[in-house]
């Protein structure tokens, strides 16, 4: 069993023996997780332009060095990335055709992997200065949504932002800005607050992705882009071939989460 | 006749002849132009205190070491604080009774000198980074309001907080609040945006003080912690003695406004 005291080696360890094959939420407590996206190096130059582009909801924080790379060793020591999640999906033009704790025989020498920073890391944060998040305190995914806002498109990569969304009050949400702001690298400052209809959201408690939360008098919905928008570019793109990580399932890194602020 | 490139120096040396008792809006950009207050020593430390206690309406930047000193050689060289700004008020028991280009007839050695920060200093880094001030486009007085919130009291000196508003689409506010936080010394991070009621503003079409400007669509009202917060503190303790200079002549220090920035 893994405790949240667990370190990020233990936890990579547990998924290679597939002994954890579920959420990471909560492990690893103080530590960078990863979105994490593998395509064949035909597609992987388009997507590194589609993030550079898209800094916001697809910060790259870090890549593999060579095609077929199993390691990346700014993001963890002794990294296997084929047996190191908890859980892969496989893509084959666009489609979900297999979920699978170890990708050892998909394998291919032509291989590039990113790793996308996520949301747990800034939520941290923020509940650490004595912010409340409104999906955890509800125990519920945070809410997500598609917007009116387009991405810049490199390649075959394109689609809409996806953005999560956590209500605060103004003064919170200033809070907020000031603490994201320090970590561009996993989403940074929101993009929005208020008006939902101003991004293109028509029902803020219809979200595209997650679960609906509260929003209580007083209270703004804040919007973050959200790692979710590669993988609709992704799916809208129908690469041949693609490996994700599954949703929660995240790669549990050696980067504290304070080594990506930028002051 | 003072042009926008004369320096600090030359501006307060113009000050000193008289030949300059006017505003100092835009004047010597990119240097840190300060509100001024002077209080007997006896009242000296309570002021201090209610700085200390409210930092974002009253950002100290500087002050004299001693009682009586007419210098402040951290603000500006060669510094006369009793001719250098361009015109200053006179208050006794509470009641403005003068208004006048030069105080050494009225100058005490028990007088302390404070210098707080302006919204001009962040009103410049906002321009420079491309944002709109609206009260500059419309040439008008930025609109304040005396809020519901109280500044944490010292002595004799308590209040409400009053703000200044400048109407921001959430994207250009979000910018704002990245920007404006660099400078706590210049009244910092905004302290609320969007519902007036929220913070007691009943009409925002209706400031206290300054003018009412164009809220677009798609805007939301910001509001800043502003320096006339203390000036109220300081009507409403009614000091038996307190000079401070006239709304809009500031003392225009040595200070680069970068100075300011934390990071």
């Amino acid at each position: 069993m893994l405790t949240k005291q667990a370190s990020p080696a233990e936890i990579r360890q547990q998924c290679r023996l597939q002994n954890h094959t579920g959420n990471t939420s909560g492990l690893a407590a103080g530590y960078v997780q990863a979105n994490m996206v593998i395509l064949p190096k035909t597609d992987a130059a388009d997507f590194l332009q589609f993030c550079q582009l898209n800094p916001k909801p697809c910060p790259l924080v870090a890549m593999s060095s060579q095609p077929g790379d199993t390691g990346i060793i700014s993001a963890a020591v002794d990294l296997d990335i084929r047996t190191d999640l908890p859980s892969y999906r496989i893509f084959r033009h666009g489609e979900l055709v297999a979920e699978q704790t170890d990708i050892r025989g998909l394998w291919q020498d032509d291989l590039v992997t990113f790793l996308l920073g996520c949301s747990f890391s800034f939520e941290e944060a923020l509940i650490a200065d004595g912010l409340e998040i409104r999906n955890i305190t509800e125990q519920v995914n945070v809410p997500m949504y598609r917007t009116s806002i387009r991405c810049q498109p490199a390649g075959k990569f394109s689609g809409p932002m996806v953005v999560s969304m956590r209500p605060m009050t103004p003064a919170n949400a200033i809070r907020a800005i000031q603490i994201c702001s320090r970590f561009p690298q996993v989403h940074g400052a929101p993009i929005h607050f208020g008006d939902p209809s101003a991004i293109g959201i028509s029902d803020i408690n219809q979200p595209d992705f997650g679960d609906a939360v509260s929003i209580k008098p007083g209270e703004v919905p804040v919007f973050w882009a959200c790692g979710v928008t590669p993988q609709l570019a992704i799916a809208e793109a129908k690469p041949d071939f693609c490996i994700t990580h599954t949703p929660g399932c995240m790669l549990v890194t050696d980067i504290p989460n304070s080594k990506l602020a930028l002051f």
